[in-house]
C-alpha cells in the first residue's frame, strides 16, 4: 500500500532516448549506445542520481535486443558512470569517467563556519599546573557519592529517570533548588528555574534568548574565555568593562550602558580570572545603573559559596528581581557531572526552556537525580564545608607564598573562589614567560586568553583551587624565581656591555 | 595591595556641588540641600549608580555642618533616591521619587528573542498515547542497568569521571564507538567522533558548524519538528523535500540542490514521522546527487538498528565518506540518559568540538561511562535483541489493526523504528479529529506539527514503540472508529435533510 508515489518512478518520465545507431559500423551496437548515454551524461542531459530506463523498456523503445542494452549498461557501469539496481533499472553516478571514489570531495575549509579562537595550548605535564579553574579531585568524596548513587539507583523511580524528561529539568531537583533560592532571597513568586548542563550551557541558552547578531553585550575584562567566545561566535558586539579589585569598573559600565549595552554579564563574587568581588555598595550601584538603563543583568553566581574569608554579600538577584541568576554544583561538587541552573523571571524561563529543548531536549536525568540526592541527604553540605576548609588552607598558602616570592608583581589575594590575577613587572610578557615557567616546572594561563579588547599581556591567571597547599607554595616559589630571573636578565641586557675590555 | 584603582573612587571626580542655600528661609537647610540634590538627580546631572561625596567632604566643600549634610542624605534615602553605604558615601538609586521596588521593570516581550513554534499541546492523560516517539519504559532492563552502574561506580576511575572532561567526549567511549563504526564501514581513517547530549545536540552543533542565517537547508517533509525548529530559529532557509514510501523524493531533492541547498538532513531508515526507509538504489542515487552538487549530507541514523522486518541497508556514510553520521543510544536504550555522537571527517569534528565546548564544555561523564560499560559488557546487545523482538510484535499488531480498522486511510506499515504516517480520508482534518480521538481515549500528533511549507492537515503520526501490542490494537481500533464516525457524520451532513417528514 503506497503512501505516495515511489521515488524511483517517473524520474525519467520526460527523457526520450534517440541514439543514432549505425548497424553497419565496426563499433558494436552496445558500445554505440553506451557512448550515446555517456554523451547525455557529459552534456548534462542526464545528471547524477537520474534513473536510466530498465533494459527491457529501453530495448523496446529503441528497437534493440535487450542483451545489447544490458551490455551497454554493463560497459557504463564498468566505467563508473552508472550503477545498476536489481529490478529498478540503473542510475547515473557521476558526470565524468572518474571512478566514483575520486568524485568531488567537500572542501571543509569552505563549508564550515570559521573558528575564531586561539587555543590556550595543551596543559604541560609534570608541572605544578595553575592553568585550570577546577576543584581538586583529591577532595571528591567518592564513598559518599557511591552510596548516594546506589540509593538513587535502587529506587523504583529509576524507570522514569531513564525515560525522556522535561526540558525544564527533573521536577524534584527544580523544586529543591527553587526552595533553596527562595531561602536565599534570590527567587520570588515571579521566578522560575531551568536545569542546564552546567553554567556554560545556561549562558549559551540565554545568549540565544537575549541577543541577536549585533546586540551589544557588556562583559568583564579580563573575562572567562568560554563566555566571551560564546557571544563572539554568535555575532554579538562585546564591550569589555575593566575589572579591578572591586569587580567591574562602574564608570566604564555606565559608559557601556550609555553606548547601548542591552545585556550585562557579571560574576560579582570571585570572578574568573581575577578573583575580584564586588562590595555590597557597588552591587547596589550596579543594579541602580542597569535598572535605570533597562539592560538585562546575568549574574554568574557559581563561585559565591566558596567563601574562605570574610562574609557573604547580597546577590544581585536579591537586589533586583529582574536579574537572571546562574548557579551550578560544578565548583563545589563534581565538574564532570554537568548540572547547572537558571533562576529568572517566568517569561525568561519559558523562552529558555524552548531553547533548551531545541538544544538537547533536556539535561541528563540520572545526573540530576544523583546531585539532588547528594544535596538533599546532607552530603553536599558536608562536602562543601570540607572544600571550604581546604580552600582556606590553600588561600593561606597563596597569601604567604605571594608575599614571599612575588614581590615584583601586583596582585590581590581574593577571599574565596578558585582564581587570582597577577600583574607582572612592567614590560614583562606573560606569554613569553610561560615557556620559561613550564621549563621550570609550573604552568598558568597568560592574560591574553582573557582579553576582550585590551592587551592583557602583562598579566596572568593563577588557578589555585585544584592544588594542594604544598604545591601552591612550591609552584609560586618557582614562578617567583622565573620572574626574578627574567627581570634580572632584562636589566643585564639593558646595561651597556663593555666587550673585550 | 590594589590590583587597580577601586571602583568607588573617582566616581564623582568631576562633579561640583554648588547649592544656592538661603539661611533666612523657613525651609531648613538640610531640606534645601536635599531638594538641590534631588534636582541634580531629576535633571540627569546625577545618575543612578553615581556616588555622592561622603558627608564630611561635602560639608567642608559647601561650608555646612556635617550633621546638616547627614540629615539631607537621610531625607534623600527616606525618599528612596539614594542609598548609604557605611564609610563609602552614598549613591544614587533612581531618578524619581518612586521607591526602588517600583523602578522600571524589564519588558520581557521586548528583551527576549521571539518564539516561533506552536506547542503540540500537553499529552492527554488516561488515553492510549500514540503521540510520543520513545521506547517503552516497561522494557528497560533495570536490574542489568543497576549492575552496570554499580560496576562503573566501584572502579577507581570514578575520580577522573567526576573531574572536568574533554569536549570530544569520554575517550574509552569514543574509542569503542569508533571501532564499531569502522566495523560497520561508516568510519574511515579520515573520520573522527564527537560525543554529544543525544542526537538533538548533534544537530544543534552541526547547524552552527555548517550554516549561517540564510543558508539553504534541505530537510524532509514531514519532518521531526525539533530538527525543523532548530534550523528555523537559527535563520536558515528551509526547503522541504517531500517524503514518500521510499523516503525523500529525489526529483524534489534535485530541485532543492539546484536551488542552492548547501546542507541536506536526511533520516534514511524509519524516518520520523513517516517511518519511511530509502531503498538501497535510491541511497546511491541520493549520494550521487549530493556529491555532484557539493552539498553536505547529515545522516540521522538513530533508528536504523530497530529493524523488525527485512534486512539492513547500507548507510549513506558507507557510500560517501563526506557524509556526517549521527548516532545515539536513546532509541535502543534510555532516552533519559543523553548520549549521542557524530562520526564525520576530522575537520568537521575539530570545529564541532570547539562548538561543543562553547555550548556546554562536554557531555556528562558518568552517563558516558555507564553507557559504554552497558555496551561493552554485552548488555546493550542483549537488550537490543529484546527490544527488536518486542518491536516485531508491536509491528504485527500495527499491521493487523490498521488492516482491520483503517480501511478508509492510506498508510504504509514500516519495517522498523517507532513511527508511521496515516493519511486520513480526503478532506478530513487531523487537528479537528484529535479532539474526538482524545475523547474516545486515544491520542496522536496531527500532521501540521511536522510541516515545513506544505499543509499536512490531512495526515497524522502514530508512534507505536512505547505501547504494548494490546494497547496498539485497542488504540487503532478506537482511532478507526473515530475516523469512520467522522466520515459518516460528514456524509449525513452532505445529504439533503427531510425534516418533519
Amino acid at each position: 500500500m503506497a503512501l505516495r508515489q515511489s521515488n524511483m518512478d517517473g524520474m525519467m518520465a520526460d527523457m526520450q532516448f534517440r541514439p543514432d545507431l549505425d548497424t553497419a559500423s565496426d563499433i558494436p551496437l552496445y558500445r554505440q549506445l553506451g557512448d550515446y548515454v555517456q554523451r547525455l551524461i557529459a552534456g548534462g542531459d542526464l545528471r547524477p542520481g537520474d534513473r536510466l530506463p530498465p533494459t527491457r523498456e529501453l530495448a523496446g523503445q529503441i528497437g534493440l535486443n535487450r542483451t545489447t542494452v544490458s551490455a551497454a549498461y554493463e560497459w557504463l557501469e564498468s566505467e563508473g558512470l552508472i550503477q545498476g539496481a536489481v529490478g529498478r533499472g540503473s542510475f547515473v553516478l557521476g558526470n565524468s569517467l572518474r571512478p566514483p571514489g575520486a568524485a568531488r570531495e567537500i572542501d571543509w575549509s569552505r563549508s564550515l563556519t570559521p573558528s575564531m579562537f586561539p587555543s590556550s595550548g595543551s596543559p604541560a605535564s609534570n608541572v605544578i599546573d595553575f592553568s585550570s579553574s577546577r576543584p581538586s579531585e583529591q577532595l571528591f568524596p567518592l564513598e559518599e557519592f557511591r552510596e548516594c548513587c546506589a540509593e538513587v539507583l535502587s529506587h523504583p523511580r529509576l524507570q522514569s529517570l531513564l525515560q525522556l524528561g522535561s526540558p525544564l529539568g527533573h521536577a524534584p531537583l527544580r523544586a529543591w533548588l527553587l526552595a533553596r533560592s527562595r531561602q536565599q532571597n534570590v527567587a520570588g513568586d515571579d521566578d522560575d528555574i531551568l536545569i542546564t548542563n552546567g553554567c556554560q550551557q545556561a549562558v549559551d541558552i540565554l545568549r540565544r534568548a537575549l541577543t541577536q547578531p549585533g546586540t551589544r553585550v557588556a562583559i568583564e575584562e579580563p573575562v572567562y574565555p568560554g563566555l566571551r567566545n560564546l557571544f563572539l561566535d554568535a555575532g554579538a558586539e562585546l564591550i569589555g568593562v575593566p575589572v579591578g579589585d572591586e569587580g567591574m569598573d562602574l564608570i566604564a559600565l555606565r559608559k557601556a550602558l550609555d553606548a547601548g549595552a542591552k545585556v550585562v554579564v557579571v560574576t560579582p563574587s570571585f570572578q574568573n580570572p581575577t578573583g575580584a568581588t564586588i562590595p555590597a555598595a557597588a552591587r547596589a550601584a550596579l543594579i541602580a545603573m542597569t535598572r535605570s538603563s533597562g539592560a538585562v543583568v546575568i549574574e554568574n553566581d557559581i563561585y559565591s559559596d566558596l567563601v574562605y574569608a570574610g562574609g557573604n554579600l547580597p546577590r544581585l538577584k536579591s537586589l533586583d528581581r529582574n536579574v537572571i541568576l546562574l548557579g551550578s554544583f560544578s565548583k563545589i561538587a563534581f565538574p564532570g557531572i554537568r548540572v547547572g541552573w537558571i533562576v529568572a523571571p517566568k517569561p525568561v524561563i519559558a523562552r529558555a526552556a524552548e531553547l533548551k529543548q531545541l538544544t538537547d531536549l533536556h539535561t541528563d536525568q540520572l545526573s540530576q537525580a544523583f546531585l539532588l540526592h547528594f544535596a538533599e541527604s546532607g552530603r553536599l553540605a558536608r562536602h562543601e564545608s570540607i572544600v571550604i576548609a581546604a580552600g582556606r588552607e590553600k588561600l593561606r598558602a597563596v597569601e604567604s607564598a605571594c608575599e614571599k616570592h612575588l614581590g615584583m608583581c601586583r596582585y590581590s589575594v581574593p577571599d574565596g573562589g578558585m582564581n587570582m590575577w597577577i600583574d607582572l613587572p612592567a614590560g614583562m610578557d606573560a606569554v613569553a614567560l610561560r615557556g620559561l615557567a613550564r621549563q621550570a616546572g609550573v604552568d598558568y594561563l597568560p592574560g591574553r586568553y582573557f582579553s576582550v579588547s585590551r592587551s592583557l599581556d602583562g598579566g596572568l591567571r593563577l588557578s589555585f583551587a585544584g592544588l594542594t597547599p604544598a604545591d601552591i607554595r612550591r609552584g609560586i616559589a618557582i614562578l617567583g624565581g622565573v620572574i626574578d630571573n627574567a627581570a634580572t636578565s632584562r636589566e643585564d641586557a639593558s646595561r651597556p656591555t663593555l666587550a673585550f675590555v
